[in-house]
């Protein structure tokens, strides 16, 4: 019943000028040729959208994952896959998957699809994962192939022998808006009442939702969810420009729950991550943000193990954080 | 600079009927052929010293592994290895080996070679490693292997995505005795003056010998240790039929050390683990301890973030913690 969870995360944004081009156009042009062509019909100039599901369809496939389903509003698609999720805006696309997925191949090939020289910014993360040996490559071997194509900087965050990340960012001059902001938690370990029921036999989707009150902690998002068989369950959300996801894998031996969200914490979703945290009760976390403030307020009690911040050239600070909840744990020696 | 310092464990306990046997003293003839026969000089009656040293070459080089040096005295035969340690005793086999190492395959020979009928008990135990994809297997390959020649039962201690030790332990009737105690500590992140010098370029095996304070912690003892370059550091002692063995790996970003012996956790050795901590001041540390009590007297201030106990049926009460400091971190990213 091992699933892994950790994710893998892409992140790519072009050049405006590359939106406005021929070069695009007939790209575009190709992407609204096949049956999903609907996503030129707000008629934006440009947009990575227009490249249509057929296109996207295609990049997910070279992760070896699938699209199982879609939420479009006015500023972005959202695709729910076999493994995590595809966001795309105007001039970014948002990537994640889990499992044993190739998220570099995906990666790779957007490059070479949009060609270098259109590339604004790409960024490839990549968390260490519970059983790293199973996983079809390491950071460094994705880290050759996609150098290969585009000069980045990369950087472990964390000691090997605890949670720990991996981190490229491309090195082209590009400058990310302050308001551009992201933030991850990523919990392990779930415990309590919520964890048992998704763990469970007998779950629903809007069980779930409710669980995670989703309808109090995000007003105005709209969902797009799945319940995998026998566990598991993957959510996108969209209110505006901004998105949020969940997956959640809930086996006992090597729970995770990731949520990852651009909105801002402050004001009504200052206590967001708290608010979670209480819900699912994860023996310990990770947070990672871009541009984004964090703050402790409402966690349980905790010891903060490492932290880290990181200033890169292109306008992203990046801050990293291990959080362990303050208890003990009786271990149960798992048979082999 | 990478090393990884986790350590394979392998005991081994023959019947005493084996070592009475005509098949043995045909087996050790062939030991005492050689010209490292001495061992048989003592006159013991069917002892596993017997075989001597081309025999138990023989062995370690299966473990991809090699003999630096040797130390005897009237109970044992001490081996230091380019990967860490074989100790010798009469119906007893220890080996620890680190590294890129098979131990599994050495496991194997040793079963092979003996008869399984001649196996009183066997266990095999195995630290989850820093780098784990680079090495030459997994710990559920190494039980096939093994069970393939000795049923046994195995388990895994603490979490996927944290330390956590597999353990494997043969089924043949046998019944330890509550005196055949061991026990480890297991180090990592060491800090502090002691470990600026153990990752220095100007090391001598006298200093680091005086750093680790052996001579007042452990009276009596002789030792037998080796530096290597440009780092590490290793060594074995023995007092009468007690052991202790030391294996540094002092490098920045995974460093680990371990310190194991038979000593009884009592009284002018009850603070001996207490005493290490201060010296090496690790960011956390497990301890395993087989018929072993254990305290956390004088230890550095530290939350215990897990704990199991496991009774064996032959006898062993083994106890795994996992303990960390009781303090933040600042990360240094690891450029890649």
């Amino acid at each position: 019943m091992f699933f892994e969870g950790s994710e893998k995360k892409l992140e790519l944004i072009v050049t405006p000028r590359f939106l406005q081009s021929g070069q695009f156009a007939e790209s575009a042009q190709f992407g609204q040729s096949g049956d999903n062509a609907k996503k030129g019909k707000n008629g934006e100039k440009g947009s990575l959208r227009q490249l249509g599901r057929e296109f996207w369809q295609t990049v997910v496939r070279r992760a070896n994952a699938d699209i199982l389903s879609t939420l479009s509003n006015g500023y972005c698609d959202a695709y729910l896959l076999s493994e995590s999720s595809l966001f795309v805006w105007n001039n970014r696309a948002l990537m994640l998957t889990c499992g044993n997925t190739r998220l570099a191949d995906a990666a790779c090939y957007l490059i070479d699809a949009f060609g270098e020289q259109n590339i604004a910014f790409v960024s490839y993360q990549r968390k260490n994962e519970y059983l790293s040996h199973l996983q079809q490559s390491t950071f460094a071997e994705d880290l050759k192939a996609i150098r290969e194509r585009l000069a980045g900087d990369a950087f472990r965050i964390g000691h090997l022998d605890s949670h720990h990340h991996y981190l490229y960012t491309s090195s082209k001059p590009f400058l990310a808006s302050p308001m551009d902001e992201t933030r991850e938690l990523l919990m392990y370990h779930i415990r309590g009442d919520a964890a048992e029921y998704l763990r469970s036999s007998t779950q629903s989707a809007a069980t779930v939702r409710a669980l995670l009150r989703l309808d109090t902690l995000l007003p105005g998002f709209e969902f797009d969810d799945h319940l995998f068989s026998p566990f598991g369950y993957s959510i996108n959300g969209l209110c505006d420009d901004y998105y949020m996801t969940i997956h959640i894998t809930p086996q006992e031996n090597s729970s995770y729950v990731s949520f990852e969200t651009n909105l801002p914490a402050r004001g009504e979703h200052r206590l967001l991550f708290s608010k979670l945290l209480s819900i699912l009760n994860p023996g310990s976390w990770d947070e990672i943000g871009f541009n984004s403030a964090s703050h402790t307020e409402h966690y349980p009690a905790h010891l903060c193990l490492g932290s880290c911040e990181l200033n890169l050239t292109p306008g992203y600070r990046v801050s990293f954080c291990h959080y362990q909840q303050l208890c003990h744990e009786e271990l149960m020696p798992e048979p082999m």
